[in-house]
């Protein structure tokens, strides 16, 4: 299974071109989209993001993940094996939390080049490929990357931000539900949240917190929407209040 | 086949988990994406939309549908098989119109849990495993369920409201439109629109009803968009004049 | 390869209704979702776009193309074979520019008709079993269009004008780069943009142009937004100062 986690919109022939790519070189392996619309042009959001709902996939999964504002500039193209799962994308962070959190975990410069290879689109031209080749059992050309020179940004363990807004209008945060105390309220945009089970433990309207089914601390408002109520946007700083 | 007709939104992680769960539980399975903007939280206006395009699939055919602005709280999950056809979702009225029409259905309680459920994505963790059995042929533990138990909400048999506006600004409306008399007009904003047999049959820029290729009554402007210029949203009001 | 280019919109149930016909009439068929938010109504931007983005195929590919604003009035269905792939959708200029920059190709009416036809959905109800047709290598019934009689729009060979905005605001243009004089610099907006090779080339929030991973001169601002920034639309003037 390949996965594709991106920032590539849900409109438009980016993602489309990749499957058709994914389908010419590994046929009749199935592809999930599961974010067309990661944090744009923000591999530190996406990068919680990332960690938190690849780790919901079986082993041997690739994820083809691309939020990839350098393309064309110095930055490399990695594989990395994370707890038995695959990665493929930039080398500019976006692994970085599923590689903090792992047990085990292997890092690659992808060296194989396609004959054409354009400026703007490596997740066509590239990383595609790579993911093919994996989720056949082939190995592409390349080199171990030494963790020394493998992009690591000193972001925290858990961001206390907004990470992504769903069509709901709920809010995902950076931090992981589990390992905050079990009372603990979440603040943001000048309001304090207690936590709930469901959304329905609360009056419509009214705004919770809860885990939500990937393990994330989540705003929501009851039968509404948490993102316009509030005025959340992603990058909203979010507080801890035990 | 698999149909999806869900307010997931078409952006985000949701309806791409449904269908890795529906990848491993039935694999090889058609799925096919109908609607992930149905009515948001609106099973009501949901319920007329998911009776007017279901009934164009073959018999057969495994609907998972889901508007479930209850989830994690106490309402009951149902499979029900209505002319043929497999409903998976929420008791919550969703598949009133569709059970109201139907020449023949069954209801049953779904009994089977999955080992994990999580408070807010039943849609992934238990309906989406269930739709996978019934497409499967198999039987998920389900209890039959007493007509008087599921909740059967006191809807018109038809609604005189905007269930769904289109890319294009097209604004469906609950109402069949082979029940309306041959020469009825359709008021709603304010104004009243003459049926007509297609867009182009009025100029551009100019109001029109006909009938939708899935039987509703829809609103359009030739070359233009309706909701923008009639200022239509789900729920607006719509009268017929005869 | 069924490649499928609309004006549907990415949400509703049109791609969907189109892909329950495309697996019914050729099972198994790789069906690629290329554009469902092609200029909207628009078959003369959408006829460019069409043009550098099918040419990205391979040979045999069928290409499902439907921006239609005249549905249900007069104009015909076509299939047309153009370098080797398909392409089905309506006589209204679509296709034009594919065709004109063709080596080789033939043009033939569509006169099958299926059982039942709706006025407004041809896409799913004509087109659609069209190209299942071709992808499985069966002929529709149909008869050669002579040239005369195919609409031929007296359209530019390149379209100076934006005819495309993605997910990212990059704005394309309806001219092929490669035609374009090495050091030549683009208008619009009342600025003048320079090209380079890549975004990361100009600093964050510089303008750009480059010619995108499809071949078209493609006006970009390095970690922003383009369409933004300058207030381009689909329809804006480009201006080539040599």
């Amino acid at each position: 299974m390949i996965v594709l986690f991106t920032d590539f919109g849900v409109a438009g022939p980016y993602t489309g071109q990749v499957k058709a790519v994914l389908d010419q070189r590994a046929p009749g392996e199935t592809v999930i989209d599961l974010f067309a619309d990661a944090p744009m042009r923000d591999p530190r959001a996406a990068s919680y993001l990332l960690a938190a709902y690849a780790d919901w996939f079986p082993a041997g999964t690739v994820l083809l993940a691309v939020v990839d504002p350098g393309v064309g500039g110095a930055r490399a193209p990695l594989a990395a094996r994370i707890d038995g799962r695959w990665f493929v994308g930039p080398d500019n962070g976006l692994f970085e939390i599923a590689l903090r959190r792992a047990a085990k975990s292997e890092i690659w410069e992808i060296m194989w080049r396609p004959e054409s290879l354009s400026a703007s689109f490596h997740g066509r031209d590239l990383f595609a490929p790579v993911a093919a080749m994996l989720a056949r059992g082939e190995w592409p050309q390349w080199t171990p990357r030494p963790a020394a020179s493998v992009r690591r940004p000193q972001w925290p363990d858990d961001l206390p931000e907004i990470i992504y807004l769903d069509h709901y209008g709920n809010a995902m945060t950076g931090l992981r539900a589990r390992l905050l105390p079990p009372h603990a309220r979440l603040g943001a945009a000048g309001r304090v949240f207690a936590r709930a089970d469901t959304f329905s433990a609360v009056a419509a309207g009214e705004a919770l917190w809860y885990e939500n089914s990937n393990g994330l601390a989540e705003i929501a408002v009851n039968l509404g929407s948490a993102a316009q109520t509030l005025g959340l946007a992603i990058g909203s700083g979010v507080t801890v209040e035990a």
